[in-house]
């Protein structure tokens, strides 16, 4: 199946990210034909400057290909690179209601949270609609928060090959659940916008760091504790072994062990699990050329698929060839 | 000066567009540097069918090159061959405030006549605005209804120059007066909303069935008339020259002139002055691979102004090259 996926460039990732939806997402690539992509005209909704951009695509690009993208097997490429979608997105947009992107709520909060927004993020589900069904999409990973702009997609599909003969292919939507809920360093589910992340890739002495001050309660060792209360105990599930978690649950529950000593097995369970990661990461960022090259090559195969689809939109709109 | 011009692909041209406002416009060639385009990506918000857009940009290409537009001079193309200006409309609705759009009244107009609208016609000024600073113009002719459009568009090339950096040019809008305002068959101006038109290249035998048919009042025929309440004498000011009309004048004041003599005269002018401009439409019509080279070549000549501009933009964004 044709997997698509749009990447936002939107800085560090975390390792909420990761276990959250990440995972899976790149796990999709065995069994599919994944076709992923750095949504960088997208990310120009939010006006980063020029450098910043730059920077954070290239950024993005080693950071999917150290935690595992291939791009041997998954196309890979930067979304400006192919600006074919741009075009469909303007054709797309004469069949779009204006009710439809009245009624995404991902824009109404934003208006709702007093922002003064630019047409870009008006316009954003129309230029996702165009991203997916230039590549013959059929499967498109999302989080539930994105569930709405997949159907919208479906929508402005249906209707343009009402109009226009059956062109594009409908794609459904594959919800990512988010399997682990994982906790940030105040107890509070880990994002960016509670700052209170632990970011993959950054030094493994500020991970330490970050995770001795994490929060626990003030149970004295001695007594027993509730793994299932214990953002610790939350961290240990996602990169220990089984049998081990089993002994730590154990532990928890008889109690005679502190959180401290918790915490420092986390640690290096957790250096443990993002060693490879990070390794390839840094030889990433000493190979930057290489990057460069495989987001060139992947542009190149993205393009030659979005023109051919393009073609035929065309044609079928009246436009290309005047015979 | 640069001057810019897009030309909507919608239908047979009326003597009342020509001596409205297009010659005027076709005269603008002169001393100016012209981009004439035929917007087709526009055209698209009225959704027509496939055959006919593409039958439509072949007319009004023969049509203005017939009436006067000198490829040698001036760029003559189709929009949608270059499709550079729908990245640029991207990546400018990212600075484009939705107040901004929501404020134009040809949109608003559109709502309150009840028409539901599709985005295209929302984000219209987007793509004008594109279309303007893709090529640098300096100067738009429009008429009053379009005025609105052009202070848009400098809106938004200040807004993203203001963010960016100094990439746009400022267009200044050149307001087509009407100089004459040419009446219908039926008395009230000529538009094809109120179906009392003379096309420009309908057969001469139609056109006179059509004058002889204008409405007059029955003054009978010996008694004097007042030239400046008469339909056909408005049409004698457009074709006749300037001792034949004061003749004319003189004769209507006076009396003992019918209307139908007048009518006549009217129908054996207004052949005069366009068979040249049919014969060469006749020409061209024989001639259309002629017609699509022009178009072609003159696409190929634009899209090298618009590459340009949009690899300006394209970096000013963080855009293109990754180093």
């Amino acid at each position: 199946m044709r997997v698509l996926s749009g990447i936002q460039p939107s800085g560090k990732l975390h390792i909420g990210n990761f276990f959250g939806a990440m995972r899976q997402h790149l796990q999709l690539q065995a069994d599919n034909e994944g076709f992923y992509f750095i949504a960088d005209y997208h990310a120009l909704t939010t006006n980063p400057q020029a450098d910043e951009l730059r920077q954070r695509c290239l950024d993005v690009a080693m950071d999917y290909l150290a935690l595992g993208l291939d791009p041997e097997k998954t196309v890979f490429w930067r979304q400006s690179d192919v600006p074919e979608v741009t075009e469909l997105a303007w054709i797309l947009s004469c069949v779009t209601p204006m009710g439809l992107l009245q009624r995404c709520t991902s824009y109404k909060d934003k208006v709702a949270q007093g922002l003064s927004p630019n047409h870009g993020l008006f316009a954003y589900p129309v230029l996702q609609a165009a991203d997916i069904v230039a590549f013959d999409s059929e499967c498109v990973p999302v989080g539930q928060d994105q569930k709405q702009h997949i159907e919208v997609t479906r929508d402005i599909a249906q209707r343009f090959n009402n109009m226009y003969g059956e062109v594009f292919v409908l794609p459904d939507e594959h919800i990512l659940e988010s399997v682990a809920v994982v906790p940030g360093v105040d107890g509070r589910k880990m994002s960016k916008s509670y700052d209170n992340t632990i970011e993959i890739f950054e030094p493994e002495n500020k991970v330490k760091k970050k995770v001795m001050r994490i929060k626990t309660d003030s149970t004295p060792v001695e007594e027993p504790k509730d793994p299932d209360q214990c953002s610790i105990f939350a961290m240990l599930k996602l990169v220990a072994e089984k049998d081990e978690l089993a002994e730590w649950r154990e532990k928890y529950e008889k109690g005679g062990t502190g959180y401290g000593t918790v915490k420092k097995r986390v640690v290096e369970l957790l250096h443990d699990y993002f060693r490879p990661y990070r390794n390839k990461r840094a030889e990433l960022e000493d190979n930057q050329d290489y990057v460069k090259k495989v987001l060139a090559d992947g542009a190149e195969r993205a393009r030659a698929v979005a023109r051919t689809t393009l073609d035929k939109v065309r044609d079928a709109v009246g436009m290309g060839g005047l015979d």
